[in-house]
């Protein structure tokens, strides 16, 4: 397919913010209100002009905020792809996000469905699963940190929705920017590799709210209060992988541990108000801890009510996952919710496409899965699907490719 | 469940319109970008704090712009529910509505999903389908617009996610307040009806695009150009019922035909840029005709080339579909663009919820669709995998509620 007649995005400038502000109540049904069929030009927001760098010291899509869509993605090389296969896809991949994230289309034909928007936030990050190096006959190089998650009791695992040996994470603030970088970077695979799963997800839309951009899930908790800032000092070690560690190609980089879990709405939502809140130790309205203050107030742990029993109980979930009580360890948590309609089973097929950051998954969501494990009160709600643990490399340097440093070493 | 401690959306106010435009390139990762982790107030912008009102002429989720989100659900009525479970079922429905277009919280319970958002331009719009007279010994009311669609070729209809008793229609510019408006409609429908089936839709965000509001779908293609607009002076009669309509009760209403189909995006993708816009009739930069001009200008449909053939083919889709090739028939299409993942063959499971609006579904979706059916270069692309045929009363007056001049008649 030629691109010849498919001209390069239109950025058609700063054409003012996003029109009028305040509760505007317009008339149900009115011609007013439809007056985008008379074709009055839209206004190009920070929405759609937006864009984020491709080329950096860590990868897209880590520290960025949250988009409203998201895409998850893993492939599996072919039968007949090696290590050689492996680093012409990545050239590949590389040289599509950097246009695509620049808002410009696939060299190499374009399906026009992005077309007219600008970059919108766009993030695309490449990640390879502990499967991966043995295919590429790379396991000298495969770090101890891909090693597999030990079993935890609350999880069901579906293999053919969990794990790969390549991993794509797609994010963007408009539904059809990400679906075209999904179909781009599928046809991209070309030969090389074929795709294992895909999940779709999505957050708030930005503008929705004038909130702290705190995260809310579907089972409408706050969600997120407690993920490292990178004001914090220690924020770069906890993420990523120093420069002196032992895999040198994995400096600037971090690992994602990647979980499909299924909220069971259905029983969630039979809870009164003050049972839900009990489960997670924090106020539904705004998520400050049950002992008081706001949402950035630090857990009182030990306050106890009038009946001498603790505030916060033993089993709530965010006394449980509290840092402070996991010896420190901490992940940055970046997810998406999803929503695949109704499940065989009757109840809605949606929860949390949960991805968490760290420098070592062992120091980060280990530790604090297996102390949920043993009695984290909204186990009862939530059931692990699909997990995946990826090695997502250090940004590429411009004119250097996702994982160059490793396929050509 | 109480909603006690659950105050009102917290609608912050004008903050002020969405912050810088004009591309903004951040440098990937760095601390400035994830500034939302330091609970810095994001703006509520006209994304959020638009509300659409309930009562009207018409329901909303018609004429008003397409929303970014989208779910349509499908209920069948309970064995032990007749006509006057439907009227609680209705009045409960549109009160809730009501309450959460305006961006309140349920009145029976709120499950917080929405808590912090504006209304984000909700609409909840809902439909009665022909079986739904039946539940309700209403048939002598039922209008012959109900009467089956007839077959066409290009379907393979799922009965399971075709009909239903009752539709409702969610639309909004936020994925957590559309998915807290679905689940709350679910709630309320209690004992008296049953999900039959249910999808879920996106279009472009508000701010993604600078170029008037025309849709693009997943086949890239711009979509939508030749809707009919509420300036042109038959807008009112083609799209909604007349007062003096032979069933009152549907004064002010609409037909709505609803079809989920699926685009063979792996087959269409193949095809050449000029064979794709000869398929369609009409540049895919642009949507202007083959012809020339820009998106707004008439199809020259007898014009030929230099070759004497005619350069809008004789069975591109832009041409059959055309109202002047339909004796004037016209319907408002109004879609969602869906994305399910990959289906069982491995092919992806994406389309369009084709939505179309009509006073009557014989002068519009019928012989448009009719005569696509017999030569519609578009059709070995697309597949009809679900029908529905829905009538939409007209809005409700304040304490009304929608379909009572049906129910109670």
């Amino acid at each position: 397919m030629s691109d010849n007649d498919i001209s390069r995005r239109r950025l058609l400038g700063a054409a003012g913010a996003a029109g009028a502000t305040g509760l505007v109540l317009g008339a149900a049904g009115g011609a007013a209100a439809y007056a985008a069929a008379d074709d009055t030009p839209t206004a190009l927001t920070a929405v759609g002009s937006t864009g984020i760098a491709f080329h950096g010291t860590h990868q897209p899509g880590i520290t960025d905020p949250l988009q409203s869509h998201g895409h998850l993605i893993a492939f599996d090389l072919t039968a007949g792809a090696g290590r050689k296969e492996a680093a012409a896809l990545m050239r590949r991949w590389s040289a599509l996000a950097a246009e695509l994230m620049a808002g410009r289309t696939a060299p190499d034909g374009d399906t026009g469905i992005a077309l007219d928007a600008g970059p919108s936030s766009l993030t695309v990050t490449f990640g390879f699963g502990r499967t991966f190096f043995d295919r590429t006959s790379l396991v000298a190089q495969r770090p101890r940190e891909l090693d597999p998650l030990p079993p935890f009791s609350s999880e069901h695992l579906d293999p053919g929705r969990s794990g790969g040996d390549l991993w794509v994470q797609i994010g963007a603030d408009d539904a059809l920017v990400a679906f075209h970088a999904l179909r781009a970077i599928q046809k991209a695979a070309g030969e090389a590799a074929r795709v294992r799963w895909q999940m779709n997800g999505f957050n708030r839309s930005p503008g929705a709210t004038a909130r702290p951009m705190t995260a809310r899930n579907l089972m409408g908790q706050v969600d997120g209060t407690r993920n490292p800032k990178p004001s914090e000092p220690d924020f770069q070690q906890r993420i990523f992988v120093p420069d002196e560690s032992g895999h040198g190609w994995m400096a600037g980089g971090s690992y994602a541990v990647v979980r499909r879990i299924r909220m069971l709405l259905d029983d969630w939502e039979k809870l009164s108000l003050k049972k839900q809140e009990q489960v997670i130790g924090r106020r539904k309205a705004d998520g400050a801890p049950l002992t008081g203050g706001s949402e950035t107030t630090e857990l009182a742990l030990d306050a106890t009510g009038p009946d001498g029993k603790l505030v916060i109980p033993d089993n709530a979930h965010a006394r449980i996952s509290a840092p402070e009580q996991n010896g420190g360890a901490a992940m940055l948590r970046r997810p998406f919710s999803f929503h695949d309609g109704i499940g065989p089973d009757g109840t809605p097929d949606a929860g949390l496409l949960f991805i968490c950051w760290q420098a070592d998954p062992l120091r980060g969501f280990v530790p604090v899965q297996r102390k949920l494990d043993r009695g984290d009160a909204l186990s009862p709600f939530i059931r692990h699907e699909a997990s995946g643990l990826f090695a997502v490399p250090g940004g590429p340097r411009k004119g250097e490719y996702v994982g160059q440093r490793l396929l050509e070493a």
